[in-house]
């Protein structure tokens, strides 16, 4: 059987390239922008933004990546659910779907390709996505993934800006899915390792449909860039520090473990040398490190919202099934970091 | 100097999955659709059609290569050019863009993707196009194009199918761009070379505005698969035959020479395997086969109209300045081939 993840050097949204290096491509690249561009990719947010008319705007995200799994239908699962979660993270209802595919010509053949599309066709029948199109090109590692499209009410945005000093903090899946594929490569610590995947496999929908119902003030999902990379971006746009519990952060199972073991995916050191700001309390182990800035694939929501809404909110998501969904910190005044981990 | 090239085997459309594979796997993939669903991959047409409302349609399309030029700019402006086309081959408007990229770091640090990416700004801001988002990973052969999204009036959509008997093909720009690709990599015939990038580098958004004023039938743009497996689909889709004249084509200077020596790209003889219902006129020179199945880059559109508007419609498009434009055969009863190449 094939294993795909022998295909690619790093896995999942870990192949990215690092945000330090593309913060210096996108100083030298001209905007090509809009009065109707409400949201584009200069504050770091999920998904772009196009106002249509005064109901509605269209939510558009794009996401490709090589195999952070061996099995090619879970790895369409995770692609698709990955990337539907950027629509989800600004408030907005997922549409279309377009494959992306760079893919060797014998895995093609094996039907390999087959079963990664079937696997995204299932989480985006899920979602009640079509999918309207796509592209196919030869490459000697397999890369996948989509481009996805929706729509939101222009007074609905959610943005990766806007936390308010007395927010809570919500975070709707455990963290650990970098750790956890590295892990999986060495063939030790199968139950996180399988928490991890399905983790992974789940759409952001019903987290976002609940969270419609609560006043948000700020949201982004947590994907390559780590719980630090993207709450760093909140906390910086916003003009406050978020306060996150360490020790309050939902895990895997054998996360610390298998971290404490070295096994960290190449991109948690890029993350880590990209996002200053952030400081950690000196009596948490080295390892917290490891695991904060770990590069997420398919990761939770991270929303923002008045304390008095936070239980609530954390009630609603667990009973409807969101079952990792709790509070992780809080929304203080802009202090000397933007972020500031504790116990 | 990079030389962009000389990271690919393949340049442009040609790097794509040959048909025959990929009908393969799309036998073996299951539909992700639904009744909004207007315009899907199956009709092979250029690009999804998506109904929001009785007034608005969405059309999206997605497409990326490696370098099929040296000159980093020059490969944003054609990778640019050619997604947009398939927006306007449906009689769209497109709207926004997201970035696809895969790139060598080494690439990226020497600045060249940020070259990649202003010149596909510069054809974009020309189409009045947003760009809302992207992404990008790191991958050894660079990779680049666009997630293109944009409206259409639902009634007024253009289809790959719906060619009458009658009508006359009009062809919009010169053929031959995989040739002069090929041609120029061994640098020589510089002239035909020069013209096949301006062609690639032009939009087709001036040729749609002006087509939208005549009764277009059926409309596809010229691309990867050529003019022949272009073409074949729109007969076979139509229930009719294309009968095209080969020597009344627009060619790029030189074709048939480059042609000649064998500046063949590979993917040439894949479109020809993969596409059968071709009859040549036993009296053309093996030389034409080559040309009616080179894969296109940024081609033109083949539009089917009326024969009592086609005069109007070549003139009018002259005189805008696409200067290319001429009909270039005919549509006639369903014969034994798709596609008939006569003289």
């Amino acid at each position: 059987m094939v294993q795909l993840t022998k295909y690619a050097n790093k896995g999942g949204c870990a192949c990215k390239i690092g945000p330090h290096i593309l913060d210096q491509v996108l100083k030298q690249v001209r905007s090509v922008t809009n009065d109707n561009v409400m949201v584009d990719m200069t504050g770091a947010d999920d998904a772009g933004v196009y106002l249509i008319n005064d109901e509605m705007a269209l939510v558009q995200t794009l996401d490709f990546f090589t195999p952070i799994v061996d099995e090619p239908t879970l790895f369409g699962k995770i692609a698709a659910a990955n990337s539907l979660s950027d629509v989800y993270a600004m408030g907005g209802v997922p549409l279309t779907a377009m494959n992306i595919v760079a893919f060797p010509v014998p895995l093609v053949k094996e039907g390999v390709l087959a079963n990664v599309l079937n696997g995204a066709g299932d989480v985006l029948r899920e979602a009640g996505v079509a999918v309207v199109g796509g592209h196919s090109i030869e490459n000697e590692v397999p890369l996948f993934g989509l481009s996805v499209t929706g729509t939101v009410n222009p007074k609905g945005v959610w943005k990766n800006v806007g936390a308010q000093v007395g927010d809570v903090l919500v975070l709707t899946k455990p963290i650990g899915t970098g750790i956890m594929s590295t892990a999986m490569k060495g063939d030790i610590f199968h139950q996180g390792g399988q928490e991890a995947i399905e983790s992974m496999c789940a759409l952001n929908k019903l987290a976002c449909e609940i969270a419609r119902d609560f006043t948000i003030h700020s949201a982004t999902d947590v994907t390559g860039f780590s719980l630090m990379g993207h709450g760093y971006e909140m906390a910086r746009g916003s003009d406050v520090t978020l306060e996150i519990y360490a020790e309050g952060l939902p895990l895997f199972t054998d996360v610390i473990e298998a971290a404490s073991m070295g096994l960290v995916p190449a991109a948690t050191y890029g993350n880590r040398k990209a996002i200053s700001g952030v400081h950690i309390d000196a009596s948490l182990e080295a390892v917290w490190s490891d695991i904060l800035f770990d590069p997420q694939t398919s990761g939770g929501l991270l929303l923002s919202v008045p304390e008095s809404e936070g239980i609530a909110l954390v009630d609603a998501l667990q009973q409807a099934g969101v079952k990792a969904a709790r509070i992780i910190g809080r929304v203080v005044e802009q202090g000397a970091h933007q972020i500031r981990v504790v116990r």
